[in-house]
C-alpha cells in the first residue's frame, strides 16, 4: 500500500514517492520508527491526539505510510477504546495483513466489536490460515453466523480446517500449494506455472506427487530456475523430504523446521496423501511463542501477554501463588517445629532465610536449564542420567564456593557452631535443588505434563522445606538451642 | 548422502532404497527415531555399546541411513569421550551439515581436538557463515592457522565476516547472493541464471540493484517463475522491501523477520550498498535462542547449554548465588532489627517467610511478563504507563486474594490481630511487587542494559526485604510484640 501515490493530498510522505520507496534508511530511520525498528512515542501520540481531537483526516495521512505490520502494533500501543476510534478513521488500511499482524487479545476485542458481516468481509480478504486464526477466536455461535456469510469455496477450507485440533499441523496449514506430477520437465512446470491464476501468493517449492497423490519429492524453486527446461522433475527433484503428519503439533512442527532447516514442508493426511504445506513464514511466530512460553509458565504468569485482559491475568497468576502459599505453609510447619530453638536463639530466625533462598534460586536455576534443554529435545532418555550428574557437580561447587562464604560470615559474627551449621545446611540445601531441579521436570515429562508448568511450585517447596529443615535441624542436633 | 546406493553392503537400509525414501512415514516412524523426532535411547545405546566394543562397521551401517541433524543430535547424545571415536568411525559422514548442526560447546570441543590443516578442509566444505560459526569459536592462534590453510577466496570472505562484531548482520549474512540490474526483462533473468555457475545453493529472492549497487526492489522466485519471459524485472518487482544495515545486532534483525514475515532480505553497508543476505533458516535459530535465553537469563543459570563444559556453568550461576547471598544479606539485617520482637512471638519467625515468599512469586510473574514484553518490542515508551497501572490493578486484585486466605488462616491458629497484620503486609507486598517486577526491568532497558540478565537479583531483593519490612514492622507497630 506504502507503493499507491495519492494525488488528492498536499503534504509529501514517503508513500507518495514511491520512486524513492528504496532509499536505504527508509523503514530504519525515519520520523516513525526508532533504531529498534518500533514506533516512536513521538509519532503514537500524535496519532492518539489526533484521534481524541476526531480529525480524523490527519490520523488517516499520518498512518497511511506504515507497513501493515506496523500499524498492527500501533492498535496496540493505543488503549482500548482508542482502538474502535483508529480502526474507523482508517478504514480502507485495515487489510488483511494488519488483521493477520494483530496481537490475539487485540484481534479478539475488535472482532468481537464487529458485527458478523463486516467479519465475514474481512476473512474472505485472509489467506486460508490467517482466517482460522480470526474465526477460532470466536464463540460457536459467532463462528456460525460468520461462516454463513463467507463464500462457499472458503468455507469449505476454513470448516476443514477447524475440524483438526488446536495448535496442529492441520489447524495451521496453508491449503493452497503447487503439486505437479512426477512426468513434467522443467519447461512444462513454469508453462504450467505461467498458466495457472490461482497459486499461493508464496510459495517456495512444488512438490510432486504420484497417481494417488503422494508426494514423491520436492523441487526448491531457484532449481527450477536454475535447470534448462528439457530435464524432467524427476530428474531434479529431492526425493529425501520432510513431511509433516497432519495431526503433528505444532511445537513439533516448529522443532521439525529448525532441526532440518524448513523453508516449506508438505503436510500429509492419515493416508500418506498431500493436503497443504506449512511454510517457515507462519512457524517464526509458533517458535518464538513456544520457546518465549517458557519464561511466563515457569514463573506462573500463564499467557503472560501484557494485551490479556485483566481478569484472565488475575485467574492465571493468582491461582500460582495460592498453591504458593501451601507450599510456604509447609515451610512455616517445619519452622514452627523448631519454634522453642528460635526463641532461644533468635540468629536462627534471623539467617535461615538465607539458606531458603539461595536454595531456591540454585533450584530455580537448573529447573530452567532443564526445561529449556527438555523443549529443544536436547534432554531425552538417552541422556538425562549424564545430565543429573553434571547438575550434581555443578551444585557441589555452588554449595562449596557458598558455604564457604556464609559460613565464615557466620563464625564471626555469631558462633562457629553455627558457622559450620549454615555451611552443611547450605551444601545439603543447594545438592537437594540441584537434584530437584533435573529430577522435577523431567518426571512431569515422563508424565507427558508441561514441565515448565507445573515444575517451580515443586521445586520451590522442596527447597524451601529443605533449607529450614536442615539449617534448623543441625542447629538443634549440634545443641546450639538448648 | 542419503541418496547414496552403497552397494558393498549386504544390510539393507532406508538410505540403499532411494526409491522408497519419499515413503510417508520414513522420517517419523521407523527404528531410529520417536514420535517427537528425537533419537529412540535405545538405538542411541546400541551405536554407545558398538563404539566402546570398537565395531566401527556396526557403528558406520547403523549411523549411515540418519538425516545430518540426527547425526548431530547423536553426537550431542554421547559422552564426551565417545564423540571422538564416533567421529573417527564415521569420517566420511561427516559432512558439513552436520558440523553446521552441532551444538556450539560440542563443536568447539571437536574442533579443538582437530589439527588445522583438518578444520580447513572442513571449512572449504561449508557455505561462509556456517564457517564463520565455526572459526569464531577458535582461539586467534587456531583461527590464523585455520585460515592459511583455506583458499585465498573463502578466506577473504571469512576475514571479512569476522571483521564485524559478534552478533551483528555484518557477521551472520551469507555474502554468496543473486544481484541483477534493473533493466533486465524475467527471460533474461531467467537465461542468466541457468548459465551463472556460482548461485547460492539456497535463496529465494532476487535483489535488483542500480549501477551503484544500491539496492532499488526485490523480486520473488515465485513471481518470476509466473510471469511471462517478456517482461521488464522493474514492472514486476517489489520497490518497498526491509533492508538490514551491516551493524545491526542480530536479535533486532531476528524481530524484524518476524515483524514483516520475511524469507530473505538484502543487508546493506553504511552507504546503502548491497553486502549480503540473510534468509529465515538462519534466524529461525536465532530468533528460538533470543526467546530461550529469557528463561535462562532471568533465573541466573547463563547461557544454561547442557552441553556448556561444567567450570563455566558453575562460573556463571554462582556468580548469581553470590549475588543473591548479598540480597538474602539485606533481609537478614532487617530481620535482626525486629530480633527483640521475634523473641517475645516467636509466631513472627514462624509466618514471615510466607510474605517474603508470595512476595517474591508475584514479582517473578510481573517481571517475567515485562522481560517478555520488552523483548519482543511490545512494550515502549508509548505504553509504559498503561502496563504500569495494569500490573497495579493485578498486584491488588492478587493482593486481597491471598490477604483474605492468609489472614483468616493466621487469625484462626495466632490472634485476629496477627491476621489483620499479615493480610496488611501483604497487600503491601503485592503491590510493591507489581510495582517492581514493571520498573526494574524498564529502567534497565533504558540504561541499555539487557533486563533478563539483572532484573531478578534487584526485584527479590526489593520484595524480600519489603515482605519482613512490612510483616516485622506492622508487627511491632500495632503492639503484638510489646
Amino acid at each position: 500500500m506504502s507503493d499507491e501515490t495519492r494525488l488528492d493530498d498536499d503534504d509529501v510522505t514517503l508513500a507518495e514517492r514511491p520512486e524513492e520507496a528504496a532509499r536505504p534508511d527508509d523503514r530504519l530511520d525515519d520520523e516513525r520508527l526508532d533504531e529498534e525498528n518500533t514506533l516512536k512515542p513521538d509519532y503514537v501520540r500524535r496519532v492518539r491526539d489526533a484521534l481524541e481531537a476526531g480529525e480524523n483526516g490527519t490520523v488517516y495521512d499520518l498512518v497511511e505510510p506504515l507497513h501493515p505490520a506496523d500499524i498492527a502494533d500501533l492498535f496496540e500501543l493505543c488503549e482500548a477504546d482508542e482502538r474502535a476510534l483508529l480502526a474507523v478513521a482508517i478504514s480502507d488500511l485495515m487489510g488483511s495483513e494488519v488483521i493477520a499482524e494483530l496481537n490475539d487479545y487485540v484481534r479478539e476485542d475488535m472482532m468481537e466489536a464487529l458485527d458478523p458481516e463486516a467479519v465475514a468481509t474481512i476473512v474472505e480478504q485472509l489467506e486460508t490460515d490467517d482466517a482460522v486464526q480470526l474465526i477460532e477466536d470466536l464463540d460457536e455461535e459467532d463462528q456460525q453466523a460468520v461462516l454463513a456469510e463467507v463464500e462457499a469455496e472458503d468455507r469449505v477450507a476454513i470448516e476443514s480446517a477447524l475440524s483438526y485440533p488446536e495448535e496442529t499441523a492441520g489447524r495451521l496449514m496453508s491449503r493452497n500449494f503447487v503439486a505437479v506430477p512426477e512426468h513434467l520437465t522443467v519447461g512444462q512446470l513454469i508453462d504450467f506455472l505461467r498458466a495457472e491464476d490461482d497459486l499461493p501468493t508464496e510459495f517456495y517449492e512444488v512438490f510432486i506427487v504420484d497417481a494417488s497423490h503422494h508426494p514423491v519429492g520436492t523441487c526448491a524453486l531457484g532449481w527450477v530456475l536454475t535447470t534448462p527446461r528439457n530435464i524432467a522433475l524427476s530428474d531434479v527433484m529431492k526425493r529425501d523430504q520432510t513431511l509433516i503428519p497432519v495431526m503433528l503439533d505444532q511445537e513439533e512442527v516448529a522443532l521439525m523446521f529448525q532441526k532440518y532447516n524448513l523453508i516449506s514442508a508438505a503436510v500429509i493426511d492419515e493416508d500418506g496423501r498431500l493436503v497443504g504445506q506449512m511454510t517457515v513464514d507462519d512457524i517464526v511466530h509458533i517458535i518464538s511463542e513456544e520457546a518465549g512460553e517458557d519464561t511466563l509458565l515457569l514463573s506462573g504468569a500463564g499467557d503472560g501477554d501484557i494485551n490479556e485482559p485483566i481478569r484472565d491475568a488475575y485467574s492465571a497468576r493468582v491461582r500460582w501463588l495460592v498453591a504458593n502459599l501451601g507450599t510456604a505453609l509447609v515451610a512455616s510447619l517445619i519452622i514452627a517445629a523448631f519454634g522453642a530453638a528460635i526463641e532461644k536463639l533468635v540468629a536462627l530466625a534471623i539467617l535461615m532465610p538465607i539458606v531458603a533462598s539461595i536454595g531456591g534460586n540454585a533450584g530455580t536455576q537448573t529447573m530452567a536449564v532443564t526445561v529449556r534443554a527438555i523443549a529443544t529435545n536436547q534432554l531425552t532418555r538417552s541422556n538425562t542420567g549424564r545430565i543429573l550428574w553434571r547438575e550434581t557437580r555443578v551444585a557441589f561447587l555452588n554449595g562449596i564456593t557458598i558455604s564457604v562464604l556464609i559460613g565464615a560470615a557466620t563464625a564471626a559474627i555469631f558462633t562457629p557452631t553455627l558457622g559450620a551449621v549454615i555451611a552443611a545446611a547450605m551444601i545439603i540445601n543447594l545438592l537437594t535443588a540441584g537434584l530437584a531441579g533435573v529430577l522435577v521436570p523431567v518426571a512431569f515429562e515422563r508424565l507427558d505434563q508441561d514441565p515448565a508448568v507445573a515444575s517451580s511450585v515443586f521445586v520451590t517447596m522442596i527447597t524451601d522445606s529443605m533449607g529450614f529443615f536442615a539449617f534448623l535441624g543441625l542447629a538443634v542436633a549440634s545443641g546450639l538451642a538448648n
